[in-house]
Parts: C-alpha cells; structure tokens; sequence
C-alpha cells in the first residue's frame, strides 16, 4: 500500500478526537451507568442532556447524552486548534463535496456539521468551555477513574477512502491490518495527537460507530470497575475483557456496552508516536494474536454497533462480516 | 444441613494444606512454566524431581514434579504441628478405616501416606527442611511473583462424607453451596489456617484434583501473568480469567493449565475467619452469580481435573456433572 | 535467648488481636477521618461512641472511639475462641497476679477486662455480634479500603516479661530485635494467628499504644490514601512513608496519626507463620535497613504513642529512647 | 505576564524532547543502575558508550552514557520532525546570536549542537535509527519499566529568557509558578508533544541539568524499583519519594540519583493538553503544597544538579536558592 509522506503539513490542524453525541432511551439509566458506577463527572444536565467529561479533562464535555426515543449515535466531535483552521476546514470538506452546515452547539464554539467519505456523522469545533480539571481532587475519584477520551471506532465498508481523506487531512496512519499477502486495507488505525489512535476504520457493514474509547489510569481499575458494574446492576454489560490487544495498540482494555448498547472501551496503555522515522505498522492476518491468552471477543463484539442518526447503514453481512471481524483482534 | 460445634479440640492439630506432589512427562516444560513464567523457586532440582516453593515459603516446596509417563496427581499434602500430632492422625486415620502406611519422602521429616474418604491420597507430615523465604529478595521476583500454596481442591461424589471426615479433624465448613431449597451438598469448602479454605470438595466424577491454588501479591499480577503466559507459548494455558468469584471465596483468579493439564488457580484475597461466631455460609444455587460479570468458566474448568495416580476415578458424566459444575460458580 | 517450645498447647485458645478502644475529643472529626477518608464501615453511631469495622471483618468493631476530654487508648482487645477459654483465661491472668474483672461492653460477649504485664489494658471475649462482610459491597469501598484489624503495638520497659508471658499463653515468637551480641530484648512480635503479628513490644517509655494496624488491599492504596488524606485536610497526619520496613514484618506500610495523634499503621502484606520449624528470626542491628531506601523515621513516630487511659506512663527518656528507636526500623 | 498566542505556528516544528547525553565515570555500575535495576533496554554497547532506550520506543536511545573522568551532562537532545524543519531551526539559532554547529552523532541523522539562552547544550535531529518496540516483549521487562523519556529540567538564572526563547519556537507554557503577587518567573514548564511539558526551568544556578525524567506505567512500579534499589545497592540513591507533585504536573514521583550524581525522575501520570484554550496555569507560592502530605524535598534536590560539560555554572546560593527551591513543589 502506498504510504504518504508522514510529515507534510496539512492546510489546517485537526488536534484530537474530542467527543461523542449519543442519543439515549433513558437519560437517569445512563447517568447511573456513566455516572454513578464509571465516574465521569457531569459538567452539565439540562434534564434533556447529560454533559459529560473525565477527571482529567479540562474541556467541557467528551461525552452528550442525548435523550431520545431510539439508541443512535448522533455525531462524532474532533477538534481543530484554532478558528482559522475550522474555516479551512469546512472549505476542505465542502470543495470534497461532503455537506457542511454551521450549527450552534450549547458549549461549544462556533461548530462545523459534516461527514466523511465513510459516512461517519461529525462535529467540529476549535473551541469549548473549560471546566477544571479534577486531576487532584481525589474526594470526587470512584469507579473506573476515566481520564480522558482516547479515540473512536467506526464501521465502514470504506476503509480505504476513509484512510486516504483522513491522511489528507494530516491524520498519521499508526498501524494497519491486511489479510495475509494483500494490501486491502481491513482496518485502519489514524493519529493525530501523537499516540496510536485517534480514529480507527474497520471493514464491516456501517457506518456505524463501533465503540468510543477512555483512557482510565490503571490496570486494578479495569478489574475493579467490572466487580462495580456487577455490583450495580450493570454486569451483562461486560462485553470483552478485561483483556489485552495482540494487535494494534496493544491495550490492556475491557469492552463495556452501555444500557442503550452503545459501546465503551476502558483501556490503560498507549505509546507514543511522533517522529517521522515511525513507520506504520502492517499486521497480516497470521502475524495477529501470536502470543495472545484468553477469550476471543462475543459475536456482539464483532458485528455490533451504534446506528449513526439519520445515516442509513449497510447490514452486518454475518458471515461475511464474523470472517473479517475475526482478523482484527 | 447439621454444623458440627466449631469450636471443639481435635484430638490432633492439621494446621494447613503444604503442597501437592504432580507426575509430569517432561521435566523441562514444567520448569519453563513453573520457574521461568509463573515464578516459583526451585528449592531442589535432582533431575527426576523438581521441588518448588513460593517467594514467601520458608519451607522446603509447596510444589513437586517428578518426570513420569502419564500425568497424575500422585499426592496432596497436608501438615501438622507436631510429631505427636502426627502420630495421633495416624491412627484416626487407621482406625477409621483407611489404608496408613509411614514413608520416606525427601526434605520432609516421617511422612504419613494414607487416603480421605473421597480417595484423595494424601501425604502428612509434621516437618519439613527450611529454605529462605524470598520475600525482600526482590532481585529474584518476576513472573506472578507466586507467594504460598492456599488450598486444593477435588473432585469427588462423596462430598458429604468428605465434609464430615474432615469436620471430625477440627476443619471448619466456611462456606457451602446446595442446591435451592436443598440440604445435598453440592461444595465444602474447609479450613484449618483461619481463612476460607485449605481443602474443597465439589462434586463430580471423582476422585480427582481440581486445583492447588496459590496466592499471587495484587491484581495488576493477573493481568501479567496472562501476558508474560501468552509470550512464553503458554497462553493456551490461560484457562478461565481474569476474574472474580461470586461466590465462595470471592477471590479474583485465574486458571492455568500447566503443560500436562494440571490445574493451578492464582488469586489475590482471601478473607479471615477464625471466630467462632463465624458461620459457614450457605449458598443456594439462585444466591451465586447474583452480581457477576464475564465470561462463565469453560466446559473444560467444568469437568477436567487431574487422576490420582494408582485411583479409579468415576468417570465425569458430562451432561449431569455440567449441571452440577454450573452451579458451583 | 530461650525460646519456649513452639508447640505446646496453651490452657486456653487466644485467638488474635481484635479491636482498639480509644478516647477522642471530637468524633466528628474522627468520623471524616476513619470513615470518610480512610474507608471504614460505620457498625453502630450512638453519638457518644463509634463502633467501626474494616470492610472484610465479620466481627461488629475493630475500632472503637468514645468521646472524651483528652485522647487516650482504652484498652487493646484480645479474642479467645470460646467462652470456656475466656474462663480458663480469667483464672491465668488473676492467678499470674493480674487484676481481672467482668464488664459488659456493648456488642461484645462476657467481657474480661484485665492488664498484662507491661501494663496494657487488655479487654478479653469470645463472642462479638456479626455484621454483613462487605468483601462484595464495592459501591461502598473507598479510601483505603481497610481490610481488616491485623495488630497493635505497645512501648514499655518490660519487653521481656511481655514476651513470656504471652508465649506462655501460645503466642509465638515470630521475630525480635536484639543489639548487636547481645540477648536483650529491644521488640518483640507475637502472634497467634499464623502471620508474623497480633501483639508487639517495643522497648520504650511506656506503656503506651504505638500504633494498631490495619491490612489494606494493595500498594497502590497506599499511594492513593495519602492523596485523599491531603485532599480532607489530613496531610500533615502522614507520618511516616509509604515506605517498606527493612526488618520484622518486611511490610509496606504508611503511618497516620488520627486528629487525636492517636497512630494508626495502614499496610499491604505479610507472610504465613505456620509450621513448627519457622523459628523466630533474630534480628541484631546491624542486621536491619541492610537494603533500606527513603526517609528514616521521624521522631513522633519514635517517641510518641497514646497514653493508655488512668494508666501511669513513663516518660519518653528522648537521648536514650530515641537511640533504642532509631534500633527498630 | 504576558503569554503569547498560544496557537501561531512556528517556522519550525520542534516535536518532543528527546534524550541526554551524560558523563559517567563507570560504565559497569551505569549499566547496574539503568539496565540490570531500572530495566532500560541496551540498544548499543560499544565499550566506551551505552545507548539506552525505554521499553515503548522504537527510536534508538533516550539516554547515552559515555565514559569520562568526570560525571557531567553533555547534551540535551531535542527532535525536529523533518531534515527541513533541522536547518529552519539552525538558522533560527543562529541569527539568535547562539552557537550552531553540524556534527556526526551515532545512530542519528544530521545532528545540530547548539544552545539556548540559558545556556543548555542542545543536540537536535530530524531522525534517529529504530529499533524494536518492546512493548509487548513482556519476558524483557523488570524493574522499574521504564517506558519512555518525558522531559528534563534545567536550572538557570534566565528563567524568562529561556521561557520566551522556547514560546518563540512554539513551545507552549503550560504551567508556571510566580512569588505571591509577583509576575517574576520562578519556574516555567514548557511543552510541545500535549501533555505538560518537554522541558522544565528553574530559579537557580545554572545552567545545570536538575533531572531527565521517564515514564513508568503503574503506582506499583514505583514502589518496586526502590525496594529493588535498595536490594541491588543503590537504596541511598532513592533520593525523594514515591510521593506526589502538589503543583505543577501533579505527577507521582521518585527522584533518584544514578551512581555519578545525574537525577532522574521516574514518574507515572500526566495529562494531555492539546487545545488552544488551555491557559497556562499560574501558580503563586501560597498556593503550592495546599493538599500536601509526604516529606519535603531535600537539601541535595533543591540545590544539586548535573554541570553540563565544559559549561560554566554560576554556583548555587544556598540561602538564597534553598528559599526559591522550596517554592518549587
């Protein structure tokens, strides 16, 4: 596959995967879910939305919780650096011939509607109110301790075009996954913020989203957050893990589904990647899971995953779609 | 069901459960799993015989291999205090009938071979040769950094009768599963050391080991273990876990299977019991699992277990011992 | 040093230490210490006494505070197993020349109140009303989440007749601190229950309570309690660590001092006592901090402790004591 | 003070701190410290020099060790992303009047020696050979596991200086601590890879190298590697902590000192800030140490620092430098 150049100098500065909009059925379900059991701390609750961030977080919010009548996942958020860069941002997009639309969003700066070329919903901004960070304010730390949002994971019959407008944009590609002897791109891993990931394609039926990722500080806190999800109700919730990736990232993770089925993945570990001389790294099929332990990932974990709203999505071809899951983990 | 009185004297002291002694078909395979992954010690190595013991052990092994054609469990061990101690068990044991017959067993002082009511073997003595314990030998700590033998645990039909006869030896029931509404015992678990459990008897086709389980220091320990398994070609191994009881002995675990299928738990907490207003927990089948999370143990946990050398062991009816092991966790 | 036999059998069956009585000037304060910060369970508030549990015990208090007009340590609790034994006991103290006398203590059994001879009030039972373990209950695990009570350490001048008469009750000599070539007894750690410490003396003015300790979960709990301890306004109350003792007990450990000084130890691990040949390890001087790191005790810790309550107590002689201190660690 | 727009793009991109370049009298015991206890990987020993990396990078060293007659710190390495970005910068910091030179550095591409207003010795390149991740290498980690450098920090009297000289490059102030009302720089913390800072400058005599810093993955590692400096010999080299940073970075520390002097920290937490409305926080003397528990730093880490080679120091005022040094942390 042929690799741009890692170190040209895109026209505007995307600096992070920044949130996700989700609609939920039940918005006291979700905050005792996100809330009381995972421990993220609520920056706002108008009753209709839930505004959510990690302890680390100094923005207002990596997670909206939307009340809404069907689960959906609404918008995926990235964040340009400045103003400036949101402008050439929305030319970008429109003179690629995706739809862009200016929207007010409730603590948000100035907020750019588009999608990408896989179809996936998103939210851009180059500002947000700031709340404090609660790095130090131990007396408010419980379950899980999320730090902050790491990336997202889409669905998408279209990982190439998504890899490629991605790398347009200045997005790194950290690590990749072909089937043995081919360059058909299964699955994408792109970069921004200097670590593995800050969103990832995988072929499947999509564009659906299929899991937002939170850094949480340690590895006790993944087995500790699944004996309180148990506790409070939430145990079926426990997808996957807690496990370890024999392939891209490589993370110490546990998958979460939350009561409206969208997923959340916990993780520990991300290294850092950021010269120039760091080549991507390609998996094959056969090099995956060399040295792996423990259980392979449920069925759920490999067909499933949120409905972006109002964007039709492919169906999950099971049989198809079980044989290329498989490969990625 | 009727609890014996917990508090009576024994007419001799068993005060824990010291080691198990395992044929295994190569010697060096074992010590890569044993010694180079999980971390044991080796207090002896003769060539036939490979004498561990954990980094907190100060006596000679908690565990022994002797190179053999097939895979057995050849023994469980037991202790007493005293020699007197030792005398006294061998004439309970006599005279209730079971087979008693004095050894020579190296490393240990005079050594009791006679069997349980269930079949077990076992091996019983009062002394053995110290070693140092390793416990600030940092320098040498890697793998789990295993600390101590714990308990064991076998399979057998006779869970009633080995409940009493143990009973009768000044062990205490700490907790036991029925099925609902039902007197049968379905598992004991049994203590002398004053935490949950130095013996457990679960009923299945037996009599066969289970399990010898060792304490392991803290959680992140699991997680590595796993790791350091996968790497080392052990990772196939990995049995059950990471997780977390939810029932007797609540303890977070995993399950290995060493390279001749011997079951070994690690685990990081146990309670203490030890007053005599404790009192044996009784779990009914619906109590169990009530706040679980992950994966159910797989069918192999359920109904494998280690032969007792030189003992007929029924065998495992699959689908009614399935039922039965289902409900044990 | 002579050591007793190890293995005789005592007249009657002392169990473990089990619980400290102290006076405090404002429980309010002590509340936001114990129970809001540090993690302990409320068993019972009747406005002038708090009855606190560790989250694993089963037993109704480890902890008692009772206001009071200046602090002070009650008495340090002892358990036998059963009321026979608190009989047999009664009958040795009074016969050994000890004041004995029954009370009744709330929650408690028969309840012997009596002294030994360095002067520590002891408060004796068999029985204790039973509380819910919370091991499961993690929606209300916090803090330090303080296991359970492990042991109490007590200053006097009467180190050696301590240590005979509680071994000539069954305690075992676990370790002791001599100078160098010497057989005076400068500490003595004694235990009961199988790891190296229910009881311990210390060669200083007294008598005096040092500190009780508590068992808490991992090291990472020792690092995060000190942060919360900061957080709640207690951060000058972290005395000394978290650090690893270089000698007897090898604990990793952190000391507080509660908001009336009274000193409470908050360690993580501790080896298995069992067998007859684990003799008691001799330390001398020069023995101790072989491989030491990190900050030596403070003086506070050397010479300060909680005056046991209408019990005369020498004076710290500081030069003097401060040397023999600075021997222990 | 003034804080310059923190989202201009500068002419060049410095990406991260990279490495030091330290002067060591004994390769042997260097290699004992860093590689046999701390568990740094050899990524090349060629008698004379020793290139270490930490277990996560694929670049080959972040620390050098040289052979001299006398302990000093040669060089403070910084990466640029591209060879154009290398001679942007050369002529940045020569038309700044500061000294540049090409010179052939092993295992790196073109490097640049220069120096910044403080008087640093820099080495800067565009590339360096990779090598292996070892991220998953899980039989090769021991002692500490060490991940990767984070950042150095330099004494100097030029505080300002440095701090606008840096901004100037595009580094962003994410941190600084003033005197109480007082807009002097005491301290700036400086960053550009998104979390707080590359490179750190004191108040005090300088330029001196004060610590190169490392990340490690857990709480528990730092507890472990001082035990296990203690057992390999290097316990006094334990020199602050495992404690908490109640001010700037907020991380969990230890400071150690290597056999010849150097300081490293080993630390495990640092959040991300990537967005432009990230304000540096300001942080007045008062307002340090509010949550603080734990022993304040010594004399020798306010005072002591590596001198950079054949740089002239001004030399440290103990009573006036102990007192900015205590305003630090």
């Amino acid at each position: 596959m042929s690799i741009p150049d890692p170190v040209f100098r895109p026209a505007f500065n995307i600096t992070r995967a920044s949130h996700v909009v989700h609609r939920v059925r039940d918005l006291a379900k979700s905050r005792a879910f996100y809330v009381d059991t995972l421990g993220f701390v609520v920056s706002h609750d108008d009753h209709d939305t839930l505004y959510l961030r990690g302890l680390e977080e100094g923005c207002h919010h990596s997670i909206v919780l939307k009340a809404g009548a069907e689960p959906a996942c609404e918008r995926v958020g990235l964040r340009v650096l400045t103003e400036d860069d949101l402008d050439r941002a929305e030319a970008h997009f429109r003179t690629s011939g995706l739809p862009t639309r200016w929207v007010q969003a409730p603590f948000q700066g100035r907020t750019l509607h588009t999608s990408d070329p896989a179809g996936t919903p998103l939210e851009i901004c180059a500002a947000m109110q700031t709340k404090p960070r609660r790095i130090m304010h131990f007396e408010t730390f419980h379950g899980a301790c999320p730090q902050r949002i790491d990336h997202v994971q889409v669905l998408t019959r279209a990982v190439r075009p998504a890899c490629e407008f991605y790398m347009a944009m200045g997005f790194r590609l950290s690590e990749y996954i072909v089937p043995d002897n081919s360059d058909e791109l299964h699955a994408v891993f792109l970069q921004r913020k200097g670590n593995p990931h800050d969103i990832v394609f995988v072929n499947n039926a999509g564009p659906r989203l299929h899991h937002a990722a939170f850094t949480i500080p340690e590895v006790h806190h993944l087995m500790y957050i699944c004996d309180l999800l148990g506790r409070n109700g939430f145990g079926a919730g426990v997808e996957w893990g807690p496990g370890r990736h024999f392939g891209p990232g490589y993370a110490r993770f546990v998958y979460l589904r939350d009561p409206d089925g969208h997923r959340v993945e916990l993780f520990t570990n991300h290294y850092q990647t950021i010269d120039a001389e760091d080549e991507p790294i390609r998996w094959e099929m056969s090099d995956l899971n060399t040295s792996r332990w423990g259980t392979f990932p449920p069925d759920s974990w490999r067909q499933e995953g949120s409905a972006f709203a109002g964007v039709a999505a492919g169906r999950a071809n099971t049989s198809a779609s079980a044989r290329e899951a498989a490969i990625v983990r």
